[in-house]
């Protein structure tokens, strides 16, 4: 697998890199980006997956969320992929609706045409990308979580649930918990998946915490009570409710005055990495 | 004075605000944003004023530089403009040049028309903006501080230096120090102002190290040597002789490896928050 870098700056002594690669899961050339902290000159070092939500890119993050001052202080690199395929033959939403098709890959793997001719986004996040990044960076593989917001929120949680050897510890910002009970997750999961809702469990947070073998030693959930999406898409009840009945110690942070932005992210993004790092 | 205020979101603790304005100084709507810290809730608290570079407007240092979280702490206050006029009937370079008209008011009073209409942000900057900003917030005026970026380091070096009473700590990233002798500042000056080089003088750091009564008590400027800019349009070592020249301390720092980026502003925007606090 070759990646080809397309932007490198200097921040906080270590490097902030863009890249393209060619993504065999995802059927096109993907965008991703890379934090690599100093420590990883001289050993390798953990690695975080961060999922981006509805409408971003690999650049929200990277510009808004202000981790790599902490990344580079405990050595972790940090992994930002874009939220769905893209380019040329790529389908999107034929009202180019926000929040299906383009910048909507809801982290699963779609078997509906014409998604399912790209629309491959579980498997690349959970086994092509960690792959290029091991085989590309100097990067502990053994040493891996995964986190992120909103619909990736969402795709953190259901990625690292189903897939615990990859990714050691979860957590999340404003998670879609339960997309099988909201309106955002019924859309998608009913155009990338077809009908049958007994197929949309294996992409829900909420009913996987009670199917999976292995369950993760801890979770942590940052959650603005000012968020306008809080009621209707993101429940996070019903994440206590699931983690209550599985035995999953969850940490959920209802966090007084903030929303859904990215100024909540940063808020609270050192307490994330600090938790991963620990677990790590 | 009445500001509306359009945007609000909690972040680390204090808010950060954009609102519009109409402006005398200018003849026309302006917006600006400004993080207000935790500790306004029950005093008022010192201000800076962050000028930005070429291309931005009131948003790009909110989103990248992660300031939020050294403000919270130390409980400052943080405005930032937008680089130029705006709107319908501002002028504009006829062939759309990021470097002169809008998004490139380089902090000074056009004389040349259609320029002197609108293109007055040396008024904006010194006076309009500071008095609406202490009419309409708890901040300390008599505790305002500048800074900022490229062409906005520009601006405060040249606004902190002629208004010693409205400023009293000045700093920059990577500043257009002698405009008179770079091609950006050679194309503004000679736009906005006419060709009288002597009227140029003004609005040059180096020259007004020599000419103000009040020379500054300390200067603060990061310098990346891997930026673009840096030979050809930069010249940090015209402000070091000038500073020589004048006995004006100056602390210029080269730090290797960084861009012209917001990630090297990112990374040392801590020191420059705390040069400011220490000398509020």
């Amino acid at each position: 697998m070759i990646l080809e870098i397309v932007a490198e700056n200097k921040c906080f002594g270590g490097r902030q890199l863009q890249f393209t690669h060619e993504s065999s899961a995802l059927n096109c050339t993907m965008r991703c980006s890379i934090f690599v902290p100093p420590q990883a000159d001289t050993s390798k070092v953990p690695v975080l997956y961060w999922l981006s939500g509805l409408t971003c890119t690999d650049e929200n993050f990277v510009q808004k969320a202000g981790a790599q001052r902490i990344a580079a202080e405990l050595g972790v690199a940090i992994v930002a992929p874009d939220t769905s395929p893209r380019g040329e033959g790529v389908a999107d939403d034929p009202e180019g609706a926000y929040d299906f098709g383009l910048g909507a890959g809801f982290y699963l793997n779609a078997t509906q045409p014409p998604w399912n001719q790209h629309y491959r986004m579980y498997d690349y996040i959970s086994a092509e990308l960690p792959d290029l990044i091991a085989s590309s960076f100097a990067v502990d593989a053994e040493r891996a979580g995964i986190f992120g917001h909103s619909m990736g929120g969402h795709g953190a949680l259901t990625i690292g649930l189903k897939n615990p050897q990859r990714f050691k510890s979860i957590s999340a910002f404003a998670p879609i918990v339960a997309p099988t009970q909201c309106p955002w997750g019924e859309k998608a999961l009913s155009g990338y998946l077809g009908d049958d809702r007994e197929r949309w469990n294996a992409y829900d947070a909420c009913e996987l915490l009670q199917s999976v073998q292995q369950k993760p030693a801890a979770l942590l959930v940052d959650q603005g009570d000012a968020d306008n999406f809080l009621v209707e898409q993101l429940k996070p009840e019903l994440l206590q409710q699931a983690c209550d009945a599985a035995g999953v110690p969850l940490t959920l942070r209802l966090q007084p005055g903030y929303d859904h932005s990215y100024f909540f992210i940063a808020s609270f993004i050192e307490d994330h990495l600090r938790f991963h790092a620990d677990q790590l």
